[in-house]
This record gives structure tokens, C-alpha cells and sequence, in this order.
């Protein structure tokens, strides 16, 4: 693990060695940003190569985490995202190959125009420089964000949670010899080599060092980073996102649409936490949805009036139209029309996606154009919220802030621009 | 004045007045988001007519300022920074209606594609939300970041120095009458109705009010904003922009470019700073560049070997490498190569303008490349880094970092985006 994690001195402070670690991340940034897109594809694709060649070691180091997740106590669920297997490798693999697929954004023109001065100017994509990513247990992130990263010519220092660093250190040994085959910078890719968690507050504090972070992890985790961090983040706090059945909606595709979004998957950020029926087809939408979510075996906890109309419905309290569930539970609201869905919406949202089910173009158009959340939805599931699904390839995470990327931030978000501006002897008049 | 500007108790201490400007921002920021070009356009034009009708006032009020001013001993600098004259107001007049007929950035498609499951995505533009902007003794930024800020449908929060405070309340008064005219919330530009210093601090905190913060003014500012700042930043601490005179540089078009670079108007930050000339032709250029200074009236230091070359050039220190004149002083260099000459401006460079003057494609592409400044130019002055000359219209700044906004700020990059989503009746698999 020393040869291919970052090298630590047993008695280097953290502080110390993350300041090594963000000098050596710049240098390697300053490499890669002129790395060509051959070099970076041959570098994923080895690495997705190591990764299925040394699957048996990784399920091994694997092992010895849950292991000691378990004797740590770890909840199933933080189990289950430490877990990897044959299939969840193969998908790590396949993933590092998706990415190198991706178009090169280094380079790309942006916009050029001329001047009438026959000044030529062109905004061109450029690295963002060093990107680094706070994960939890998912031992994939290492992979996954280590890949884009160095997609869009950043290196990356990537500091996983202690109960994943066996997986994760393996998963990087592969990254590094992908790194080496093709002859990039080995601090294009960084694992922290320790588990100290004096190593994340240094992480944000060292501005000087790294661009952004993208903290990828539940609530607290962000909290944390937030509160603490002088390093700009990419960060979604939390999911919220909505449903609203309008009065014109098509109820069989609200059906179909609502059991959809929230029970696909109920444990993404895009999953419906709320659900806002129209006051004008309640009646008769109610107890459909409830039988459908029913049998998907999914709990509902609704308003007064939404239980006068269907008796499987469990009160909800005022806590329930801010929180994020992640789970197969639902809250449901009855609202007089549009204007009030829209003010529950204001009033609750975090900011993430919220869709609204009507046949009204108006009503649609009105829903989309004055809620500003990063991802406005008409008749659709809002589990579409997500970066492969809009057709932009691999994403390190959903941003639910306003600055810079918003949304899935895929390859294209991991990148700034320049101007170029050729002339041929112009003086400003 | 307490008319036009927002209300002060006195009693209340700066904390709570901030965060009730804040509140009310955001109570603004919502109902201009959805404001009509229209609108936007009449309330600057109106603005516009108010500071021309009420000039006389304008100048009493600046005319107090600089009274106080001078008992303060403000530098003569400052003192002419804060002061207006007939056509110093004309000028913020017209620049008003400048931005008023800029195309409106709210609402414009910025991408749209189509799935193969057929939802329709569009990235639309819209605005960042509330907007702070910390400047000191000009009081034009009044008008210029308060007409900028609503025209890209934000809501501004504007905090001036105290030494132009009348100065600017007498512009905001214009502002103010503009908003009310057009039927605009009155919080949509508020300025700071205090000069306590506790208020700034309060602005750097309340990041859940304002969206981000621009710093205009010195570096002392841009260093105090940025060391406490919890809110994200539009900022540039400095341009230290370099011109570098090519082995292959066309020797009159140089001679005429750098001195436009360095002393068209040494105080902007896009002039030169530092001149680093090839070796190649140093015997040649130096002499002739230093009788152009010579006669421009600038200050030349340079190092020991530029002082072979020339008895006019005064010894540079390391420390010259790294300032920021904004005066008639020049720093001249003499490089082996391109290598060089990029190896020096990796070093010192700020991260704003710099230009290679050549002949010669191939190095003129390895220097816009290799360089990862806002703005590379090549044959150009580097006094052509502003916003107006590149064609994007009024600019609130130069922005010298990578995310978000980067190099001149104008109302397309104080806008952020939402995707729109629209479907029927997709569901994900």
C-alpha cells in the first residue's frame, strides 16, 4: 500500500502531510492540465483493467473492513455501502471506461467572437486545478471521483471514511499503476494514508492548495464541511424533492410517475420525499396512490384532510415536510391549487428537484418557471435526477448550490475557462 | 435620506440590521427573479433620469464628502476616487442606460437536448439570488453594481466606505426613485444604511442571505473580505500582468503595444506590470522601449543584465517581481526563452492578463496554453482585460478565480442556470 497510496512518515503531524500531500497535487495539476486526452484514457482504462485483475486482493482488504465494521458496529446500511463484490467491482471497472469514453472537456472552444477592433476572443474550458472529495464507506467514490478528476485534468486528493480505507487503498493501488502505465503525474490521484481526522480540517483549510471540495456523504458529513470549510464546495445537503399532482393531472401517469419516484429507489437524493395532490382530484387520486405505494410497501404519513380521504394514511407532523427520508416513507399533503403547491414548495424544498404531473401547459410552464430549484421536472419521475440520465455521462454528486455548477456535476462541472484573445498589435484607445 | 435608503433604527445594533436587510433581499430577490425586462429597463432609465434631474444634490453631497475627506487627510488618490464632477455623473447616468439595453440574460436557453426516452432538458438562465458588494471611496459603484446587479434579476446588497457614504446615498435616492417607478421592490438595491464597520462583518457571515460577495477595492479589502468570508466570492486580489517580448516579436508593434500595456492608464488592474523581453532581441528592444517609458514619463527597474543594456533602468529587488505598481514603474526582465519567460510568469503572475507579443504562431499557442490566467493575449495590450472591451458590456470586476465567474464579471456571470426537465410520463428503470 505504501508504494501506490501517498507515503506516509509515522511521525509527519497531519497537518504537515496534507500540506505535502496539496504541494504535490499542485504539481501534478500543473502536469495533467496539458496531459493529452490518449494519456488519460490509457491511464482509465488500465486502471479499470488492474481493478478486474485484482478483484481477489480487493474483496480480500474488503473483508478485513467489513469485518471490522461489523466488530465497530456500523449500521446495515453503512454495511451495505462498504460491500463489494464480483458485481459492484465489475461495475467500478466499467465505470473508469464509461468515463474515459467521455469527450475530453480540456481545450474545448466555449464561445469566440470578434471584436470591431479585430480583437478575436474565445473562452476556452481549462482544469478546474485540484479537486478534493470527503467521502464516507462507498469504497466506489475512489474510483469514481478519482476517474473524473482526472478526465477533466485535475488531480485529485480524495479522503475516504475510516471503515473503507483497506477497500479504498486497494482501489487506488490500481488507479496508481493505471497512473504509471501511462507515464502521468502519480499525485494526479491521491489517497489521504491516514485515517486521522486532523487530515479533513487541514483539507479545508488548505485554500492555497485545493480549488473545491466536493463532500460526498450524509447530512452531517456536509454540515461538518460547511461549518469548517475555506475551500469552496460542491455540496448537496439534502434531497427534498416534490411531487405535485395538478388538478389536470392524467392520474394514471401520476400513478405510475409517483410510485416511481419515490420507490424506485428510495434511498437516492432524487427520490420524492413529498407528494402535494391538488385539492381538486384528491378524491379520486388518494386512494389510488395509497393502494399503489401500498403494495410497493410504502408507509405515508399525510395532513388532516388526506386522511379524511383514505384510512391507511398516518398523521404527519410538522417535521415531516423537512425531512428526508431516504427510506420507503412518504409524506403527503392536500393543497388548494398551484399557488399553494408552489408556496409549500418555497417554504420546504432544499433546493434539489421537484416535479409537478398536469395536462395544463400553463400550469407547467408557471411551476417550472417560478421554482428555482438546480432541477424543475413536468411529468416525470424525479428520480431522472441524475447525471447519466441527462445524458452527461458519470457524475461526482448532485449541487444544490447556485455558484458555478448546479445540478449533476459531471466532467464538464470539474472544469473552468480562459480567455484567448489574438490580435495583431491593438492599443487600447 | 431614510426615505430612499433602507430605514435604520438607531438603537439597533448592526447584527440585527444586516440580517434584516438580508431578509428582506431574499423577499425581493424572489419577486425580481420573475420581473419582466421591462420592468428592469424602466427602473434603470428612470435611475438614469434621476441622478441628471438631481445632479445639483449629488455634487452638494459630494462636495460635503470631500470636505470630510480632506480633514481626514484621505491620500490625494482617494480623494480623487470619491470625487464627482458634471460629467463623472454623466458618465454614471449613461452607464445606467448602457446596461438597460443590454439583452436580458434571465430565461435564456442556454442548452437543450432530447433523450432517447424522450424528456426534452433544457439549462436556463437564472439569477444567483442576493448579490454583496463591499467597495470604498467610488461612489459610482453605487449605480454601476446596484444597475448590474438588477438587471441580471438579482437583489443587491451595497456597502460603501464611509468616506463616499453621502455621496452614495444621494445615487441610491435614484436608484431608489427608479425601483418605485418601475413598481420593483424597494429591497431590490439597498445600500448599508451605516458606516459602523461591525455591519461588513455581519455581511461576511450571513451566508443563508447572500449568495455572494464582490469586493471592490484595494488589496487590503480583497485580503480582510477574504480571510473572513463564510459567503462564496467574486474576487481579484491583484494584477500583476505580464507582457512578454518574443524572440520573434515584431519590434514597433511591440514597442507601441507595451507602452499602451503599461501606461494607457497605469492605475487599472489590467495594466503591465512586469515586461519580460527575449534575450534574443534585448540589445535590440530595451534601448528603443526605454526612450518610448522614458517619454511616457515611466519608471524603469530591471535586472542587472537589462542594466547592460540601458544606464536609464533602475536596479530591481526580488520584491518588484511581485507588486502590484498601478503607477508609472515598470519591472523589466530579460529572459533566456519562451521556457523562461513562462517559468517566470507561473511564479509571480496573479492570475489575470498577460500577452506575448511574437510573430511566431507556434509560441504564441504554447503561451495561451501552457498559461492558466483568466485572459492570455497575444499582440494585444493587455489593457484591453475589461468587460466592455471584450463586448460583454458593464462588468462589476475582474474576477481572478477559477470557479464560476473568471475574468470579467458582467450580468451574464452574475446569473446561475436551473435544468428544466420536461416529460411524458417517464418513469426510470
Amino acid at each position: 500500500m505504501t508504494m501506490d497510496t501517498a507515503i506516509r512518515n509515522e511521525e509527519e503531524p497531519a497537518t504537515l502531510l496534507m500540506r505535502r500531500l496539496g504541494l504535490e497535487a499542485r504539481a501534478a495539476a500543473a502536469e495533467l492540465a496539458l496531459a493529452s486526452t490518449e494519456a488519460k484514457n490509457h491511464a482509465l482504462c488500465q486502471a479499470a483493467a488492474n481493478i478486474r485483475a485484482r478483484s481477489g486482493a480487493i474483496l480480500a482488504a474488503n473483508a478485513r473492513d467489513l469485518a471490522a465494521g461489523k466488530a465497530k458496529r456500523l449500521t446495515a446500511a453503512m454495511l451495505d455501502r462498504l460491500a463489494l463484490d464480483q458485481a459492484r467491482i465489475e461495475a467500478i471497472a466499467r465505470g473508469l471506461e464509461e468515463v474515459a469514453a467521455l469527450p475530453d472537456p480540456v481545450g474545448t472552444v466555449l464561445a469566440e467572437w470578434e471584436r470591431p477592433n479585430g480583437l478575436r476572443i474565445s473562452r476556452v474550458r481549462t482544469p478546474l486545478g485540484v479537486i478534493g472529495v470527503i467521502y464516507e464507506s462507498r469504497p466506489n467514490v475512489t474510483a469514481d471521483a478519482g476517474g473524473l478528476c482526472l478526465k477533466a485534468g485535475n488531480a485529485a486528493i480524495l479522503r475516504c471514511g475510516s471503515e473503507s480505507f483497506g477497500s479504498s487503498s486497494a482501489l487506488m493501488s490500481c488507479l496508481a499503476a493505471g497512473l504509471q502505465a501511462a507515464h502521468l503525474h502519480e499525485a494526479a490521484i491521491q489517497l489521504v494514508p491516514t485515517t486521522d481526522r486532523a487530515a479533513v480540517g487541514e483539507m479545508l483549510r488548505m485554500s492555497e492548495f485545493i480549488d473545491v471540495i466536493v463532500p460526498r456523504g450524509g447530512k452531517s458529513l456536509v454540515e461538518r464541511v460547511t461549518a469548517e470549510s475555506r475551500v469552496p464546495l460542491f455540496k448537496h445537503l439534502e434531497g427534498i424533492c416534490h411531487t405535485y399532482v395538478h388538478a389536470d393531472a392524467d392520474i394514471d401517469l401520476a400513478r405510475r410517475v409517483v410510485v416511481n419516484a419515490k420507490m424506485r429507489r428510495p434511498g437516492i437524493c432524487g427520490a420524492t420525499e413529498t407528494l402535494l395532490v391538488d385539492r381538486a382530484v384528491a378524491a379520486r387520486f388518494v386512494p389510488l396512490i395509497l393502494d399503489d405505494l401500498a403494495a410497493a410497501g410504502c408507509e405515508v404519513r399525510g395532513d388532516d384532510e388526506s386522511r379524511t380521504l383514505d384510512d391507511r394514511i398516518i398523521p404527519a407532523t410538522p417535521a415531516d415536510w423537512d425531512t428526508e427520508y431516504l427510506d420507503a416513507i412518504l409524506a403527503l399533503r392536500i393543497v388548494a391549487d398551484l399557488e399553494a403547491a408552489l408556496d409549500h414548495v418555497h417554504r420546504h424544498s432544499s433546493g434539489h428537484t421537484e416535479a409537478i404531473l398536469t395536462e395544463d401547459g400553463a400550469a407547467a410552464e408557471r411551476f417550472v418557471t417560478e421554482l428555482d430549484s438546480a432541477i424543475v421536472m413536468v411529468n416525470a419521475s424525479t428520480q431522472f435526477a441524475d447525471g447519466g440520465e441527462f445524458g452527461m455521462g458519470a457524475e461526482i454528486g448532485i449541487s444544490t448550490g447556485k455558484l458555478h455548477a448546479r445540478g449533476p456535476v459531471g466532467v464538464e462541472q470539474l472544469t473552468s475557462f480562459k480567455y484567448v484573445v489574438r490580435g495583431h498589435g491593438q492599443c487600447r484607445p
